[in-house]
């Protein structure tokens, strides 16, 4: 058994700058691979001991792709790399007057600091919804997701209540974005192609899938002609769509909206909201709407060494007078470009301001079905559109057995129409759920 | 929320008889496919939604394949066959002589009771071991496994005391039998090859692996040509083989085998035993060593109408006394002859009994290191035995996805020496480790 008194950080000291990195995502990696043919010691810190590729997350909950796929181990990503220090522990505070990292295990001094610790899941203060609906940010989120999906099935199978059948048989998504119209598409691809033959009781006509959002239409953040496509495609794969509809509350049977109306699901996936994953210790006035002020340099207000990129950072810009989107490309060049400053910086040259260059974005439904917002307000859909989402994701995986797994993985679907990973490891099962409990632990399933 | 009253098992009505399955493993699934073309209502139920590659589970604790790679749903497997279905559910027990299985969500009767079962980790009444040590016989053991070892690098990466340290090093296998075998060699392949670039500040000399066997050498259901040729194989690995060594306790922290040597080890992997997966409502004097006694027609002793195959069964003929080995072929041919033989029984015909074709047995040791015994009294070893141990797994594997996910797995490790799924998605922690429990809850990941 473990003892505090035992442990230990164990970083070897260097007469090297220390850059200390928190977070081993797109931020994180970019800048740690960056730095690599530098003259500093890098240590990073993460409370997992991998790179999530978040992109796919949703592919993982509907079954299509094995959770291991978009996972690429950080010490075998850095494993060339001299002076590079992974610990799978979790960074709590920063002490900026004494310049030491502060995490369950021990204090860390650094030269530099970064925080690319990314975000996590808003509920806006919901304690009901917290504690009811399924989330959509990390592994076993997309796990649990994909055990109460299948187990929902199950459970409809094997249900007398037509009442209980339907609320098992509806899906509630909240969250309009990226996030929830992918999940919205691919539930209907699955109640299309395989469900049906999986469960040849079902009626699966009666499958209902709701995709709401707070704001007046679909995928928010990309251009009006992507929205407008993008509904269409929805509507057509025969997705309930309620746009300008705002979640009450959900106490895990029945949510209700604002305005009354009310829907019977076991299934509500919250994918409406993102904050930032803070530390303590840093300047009250570099807070703001729990993301870290930053300037140009991506420097945390109020600090000197301390910085903050990717989606835990808030820099104002001209062209982003609210911040950059919570999307991979601004985390990837903030590394990159901090990287370089570090450098300089370290050199006593000057650093270089930050200017994002905004690559696109991009949005998938279903089979052919895509929305592309390009550069020079180029607008795709459709096949082209498509193929250019599945490229550009294939591209940026990290990690050729990844690209190789997840590629196996397409062409299979693409083919079968089939998503081959319809299995429940564990269980998923609510703490106030005594039936199911009972059951599970009867079947020594927990 | 679940309730009992609205559940039911919902099988439909059928003038056709009915053959019920539990147990969706290699016996259980040979069986169904074998009857699909027949006359027959199959129902099979399960605990489980998937047909697990269970050979292949070594692989998945040591980070070597994903577990979606050797996991076919079952209802993918049956999903053109009209009349079969499947319910998520455990089965109680069985009453004979209403002729109807008893499950926790409702009754069933049958015409034909096919117990397939398989088996379970035996601890020998050793609730202290049970409670402490890691079992490799399920998806969930693999993946518990697999996080603690590589939790077991990262605790040691930041550990001070020595002993801890070493403790969190040493890893002891108690079972000479095939997965102990494969565990093993397994595991002293990821020290040469992977963990010291992973974790360079360890230093892997000191990373014991023991293989613990009671009996007077490894892999006792081999030839003793083959136990040889492993055992050499083994130690030239640096693996340290134990036998005729049986464990005393273990408490978490200390293996003390019988005899009075102890072991410091944070992680003791039991793949000593195994018992049968019984229910209840057999006759007394049908069970004989947790095994359910049939004669050469499958049929339980004492009944008519209900059979066990596979390694629950315990089937006595000349050339097998003890009962058939409790591996894959003797399950895969007793579900098929059965198959053909409920055909016979429900058209007043006389069954064929079973006579067991010894395709022969493979054991892997590491990369070109294996051992074969084939009909004939052949033996192989080296590249020739390897090379098939790999085609004869590749075949045997269910599903054509799987096949291609695996094989892009060991394609990628043959070339690369990597293990790609080198990541700890739900950590394991012991119930009592107060400290380690601390940790993980403050770091979210609980």
């Amino acid at each position: 058994m473990l003892q505090y008194d035992q442990l230990s950080l164990n970083i070897p000291d260097t007469q090297k700058p220390r850059v200390v990195i928190i977070g081993g995502g797109f931020g994180g990696i970019n800048l740690a691979k960056k730095l690599k043919s530098k003259d500093f010691q890098i240590v990073m810190f993460d409370k997992q001991n991998y790179h999530g590729f978040w992109p796919l997350l949703y592919q993982v909950a509907t079954a299509g792709l094995e959770p291991d796929a978009i996972a690429e181990p950080l010490r075998k990503l850095f494993d060339d790399c001299d002076d590079f220090h992974f610990r799978l522990v979790k960074v709590t505070g920063v002490d900026t007057a004494l310049k030491q990292v502060k995490t369950l295990i021990g204090d860390l001094p650094y030269d530099y600091l970064v925080i690319a610790s990314g975000s996590k899941t808003n509920y806006f203060g919901n304690k009901q919804i917290q504690q009811n609906a399924f989330p959509m940010k990390q592994m076993t989120d997309a796990l649990n997701l994909r055990s109460q999906l299948l187990q929902s099935f199950e459970q409809a199978s094997m249900t007398k209540d037509p009442g209980m059948r339907q609320a098992l048989l509806n899906f509630v998504i909240v969250g309009g974005g990226p996030t929830g119209v992918e999940l919205a598409g691919s539930l209907a691809e699955m109640r299309k192609h395989v469900l049906p033959s999986d469960y040849p009781g079902l009626d699966f006509s009666l499958m209902n899938i709701y995709l709401v959002e707070g704001l007046d239409r679909v995928l928010p953040p990309m251009s009006p002609e992507a929205s407008a496509k993008t509904r269409q495609y929805l509507e057509k794969t025969g997705i309930q769509v309620k746009v300008k509809t705002m979640v009450e509350s959900y106490d895990g049977e029945t949510v209700t909206f604002k305005g009354g109306e009310q829907i019977r699901t076991q299934t509500l996936i919250w994918a409406a909201g993102v904050q930032g994953s803070l530390i303590d210790g840093l300047p009250a006035d570099a807070i703001e709407r729990s993301r870290i002020l930053v300037n140009e340099f991506s420097q945390v207000n109020g600090t000197q060494d301390v910085f903050a990129i990717g989606d835990v950072a808030l820099m104002k810009t001209p062209d982003y007078p609210n911040g950059h989107p919570g999307v991979a490309q601004p985390a990837i060049q903030q590394g990159a470009l901090l990287a370089k400053n570090l450098f300089r910086l370290s050199k006593q040259q000057v650093p270089e301001p930050f200017k994002y260059f905004d690559k696109g974005s991009l949005a998938i439904i279903g089979r052919y079905q895509a929305v592309a917002d390009l550069p020079k307000k180029l607008h795709l859909s459709g096949f082209v559109a498509w193929i250019a989402w599945l490229f550009v994701h294939i591209w940026y995986l990290i990690g050729f057995r990844s690209k190789l797994i997840v590629l196996s993985n397409w062409l299979y679907r693409f083919f079968t129409y089939d998503r081959g990973t319809r299995i429940i490891i564990r269980p998923h099962v609510r703490k106030d759920d005594t039936v199911a409990h009972e059951i599970l632990a009867k079947s020594e399933m927990l």
